[in-house]
């Protein structure tokens, strides 16, 4: 019996600090640390559509209306760009963006225009609004298994609903290329997002 | 000796299970509950400037550039709207937003135009892009506090940085009539925001 509770005993304790490396505080409004959510792949290397990214930590949208772009905007319209929490805590404390680091983009079309532009009046004023969301694209860094597009792999989940489950590693010269000529730092538009660019 | 034990266990078997009302799991990709963030306010009744908002849930980004507003939108220029996650998942499960529920919304400025109507050309297109952030305004449901409005209080941080670090609550005629006469749900604009609006 006294045997069974010291069991008892070290085995709650050991949970309870498990719970201490996730947990700075549960006080109002103190940021907690929880776990890192890292990629997803299928047996044949596919990526599998990120859980959970209306969690993450939210960077910028920035905006290609179609009605700006012939009709047809490469990434139609709001780019909704996410970083996993974990990843970006991490960042912010190294600079540099780990290994395993995921950027989530979803796109979302704007409410139907009223102007050649594309915009439309709303009582906040003459814009564009969010409508629909209308797939999405990922990037990951992993150096190893993405060596040949300097260490980013990037996916496309449509650009159109519903978003596809799991997706294959684009070729470079159809989403790296790019982002290696013109993204600010290692590969991400660092440029575009104040809370990356400090 | 043995008594010693005794409290120690259960203690610990306390503080283990005041975890789980907060943890669900710890798997990759579950979302963890955390202790919900309620409004703050100093002795003569100003808003503190909520924290953290960062790590909120964003919801989408009505954009009014100046440009496309005689040069000076009421909002300028993209509205980053967040809803404290707490609240959003009573939203979910009771389709109300409950007493002391915060939306954020961050004003962010656009990068300089290279056209008349304010946009520029990016390598993902033409458009418009994220540049400084530029203030922000919140709003807080509290029935009893606020029900000159409602219900809801309006709060201006500054259409500038820094954020003001608290604030006044707005008059009626300044921010809560326009909401009242047009948001689609209980003053809040949900029908530009799909995680609401379902």
């Amino acid at each position: 019996m006294r045997i069974g509770f010291r069991t008892a005993a070290v085995v709650v304790v050991s949970s309870a600090v498990a719970t201490t490396l996730f947990f700075g505080s549960l006080e109002n409004g103190n940021a907690q640390t929880r776990a890192r959510y890292l990629p997803e792949y299928t047996a044949d290397g596919q990526l599998l559509l990120p859980k959970d990214w209306h969690h993450w930590v939210y960077l910028g949208s920035p905006l290609t209306p179609n009605a700006l772009n012939d009709g047809h905007a490469n990434f139609p319209e709001f780019h909704n760009v996410y970083i996993e929490p974990e990843s970006y805590e991490i960042y912010q404390k190294t600079g540099e963006f780990p290994e395993g680091t995921i950027f989530f983009k979803e796109l979302q079309l704007t409410l139907p225009q009223q102007n050649p532009d594309g915009s439309r009046t709303e009582p906040s004023g003459r814009g564009y609004f969010p409508g629909p969301f209308n797939g999405a694209d990922v990037t990951v860094k992993d150096s190893k298994r993405f060596a040949e597009t300097n260490g980013w792999g990037y996916f496309n989940f449509n650009h159109h609903e519903p978003k596809a489950p799991m997706a294959k590693v684009k070729a470079k010269g159809e989403c790296a290329y790019c982002h290696i000529a013109s993204a600010k730092k290692d590969e991400v538009w660092t440029q575009f997002y104040p809370l990356l660019d400090k």
